[in-house]
């Protein structure tokens, strides 16, 4: 499986994906989720992908290709809502090569795309992509999007995460709501890659991969750890003693 | 859906469960996943149902009718371990009789169980009961089972729950679980049912509905949100503005 979080704010996105792929528990290994289309000081685009991993690496082969040959591309398209557009269009060019194919083997077209970033004129933008083609955006309501093992890591972000949120903020509560996901589910693994991206910089700046000897995640993970444990002790006791017994 | 969770400790048990059920997000209603068994001072035995309605209460109508009319039953069974069989056998026999029809629909014969309790000359045991009636028994080294919608609440649980916890804490944890569980998926729903079972009582003494408007479950819920912000507040930052720029 995987985990990838896209987090949208005021003062602009952060991105977190892990690296685990597997086949069955024995064939596990490190990919990628996280790819990033550029024009320093023109836009910005992200790209993290759940599902079929061979779906995932078509999809982006042929965004890449038609980068190379073709008019309207991620480079060339003139917003964010064009540029999830196309994303979804390459999704479908897939599907229709592959999604027979796959079917007859009983296999389905899993895929699960968040398309965030930012182009020049434009604010912070940020999309989830489904594997129809078709897509939602993100709205100060729900500043987020979550793609793969998402449920493990959804109450940390629901209780701390806004769109007022600042960027220091969003890092660690996407790596708070990645490390449990960790913690309760082997199919999401180490190392992770993060993006964290400031408002109308347009430019890649801060991108990182947190491996699992990284000093601030094992700082971060530890620190949560003992929080929450001591939050869980200073919490009131139930007076399980004078529960009245209840009909059945 | 539906979210349950048991819990074994040195001291005895405590057993969680929602009440909502849904066809359908406009098909939605109330009804009680947590079944009694009782003689009291020899056995006390509770039962967790998720998974198809129908079929969890034909199971129960089934335990029920035997009780009334055959030697074998969970009322007669020497010890937990025959307690689980038995209902194994009961589910076994609902799907003898309904699976086919449900396939004729496409529906998937869904059921998931859980069972505890003691019987006299035994410790407390818990098991985990799958669809084909068979099940798995709790350890020390897992001393908790979830069904249903456990993804949300299973971070808390592995981060505070031990088989040395006490009741107390037990019962507080597992309110906690359900608490993220209900704050992150609409079909699970109040009100709640809940029993802490003191080890070697063999009997019903602590079993509570927790309605919408509890005052320990409102204090409870308000206090964690609070401590969870506080002990967000409090984590070391990670300084965003020196990440490196990583090669993609």
């Amino acid at each position: 499986m995987t985990y990838c979080v896209g987090m949208l704010m005021q003062e602009g996105l952060v991105f977190l994906s892990d690296t685990r792929t597997n086949a069955g528990v024995d064939q596990i290994n490190t990919f990628r989720k996280m790819t990033v289309f550029e024009q320093p000081g023109e836009r910005l685009l992200v790209l993290l992908t759940a599902g079929n991993l061979a779906i995932s690496q078509a999809v982006i082969s042929l965004i890449n290709e038609r980068m190379q040959s073709q008019d309207f591309n991620l480079i060339g398209v003139p917003n964010m809502f064009e540029a999830a557009r196309h994303v979804g269009e390459c999704l479908r060019e897939v599907h229709s090569r592959d999604a027979r194919a796959l079917s007859n083997f009983g296999i389905d077209f899993n895929a699960g795309f968040i398309l965030g970033g930012q182009i020049a004129g434009e604010p912070p933008r940020l999309f989830s992509i489904y594997a129809p083609g078709n897509f939602i955006e993100s709205t100060v309501d729900t500043p987020y999007f979550q793609i793969g093992e998402s449920k493990y890591g959804k109450p940390i972000l629901d209780r701390i995460f806004s769109a007022q949120s600042s960027l220091t903020e969003a890092a660690k509560c996407a790596l708070i709501s990645m490390d449990s996901t960790l913690k309760s589910n082997l199919s999401v693994g180490m190392p992770l890659d993060m993006i964290c991206y400031s408002r109308d910089s347009l430019k890649l700046e801060r991108q990182i991969r947190i491996g699992a000897d990284h000093p601030y995640f094992l700082a971060l993970r530890q620190h949560w750890g003992e929080r929450i444990r001591e939050a869980f002790r200073t919490l009131p006791d139930m007076d399980v003693a004078t529960c009245q017994k209840a009909a059945s």
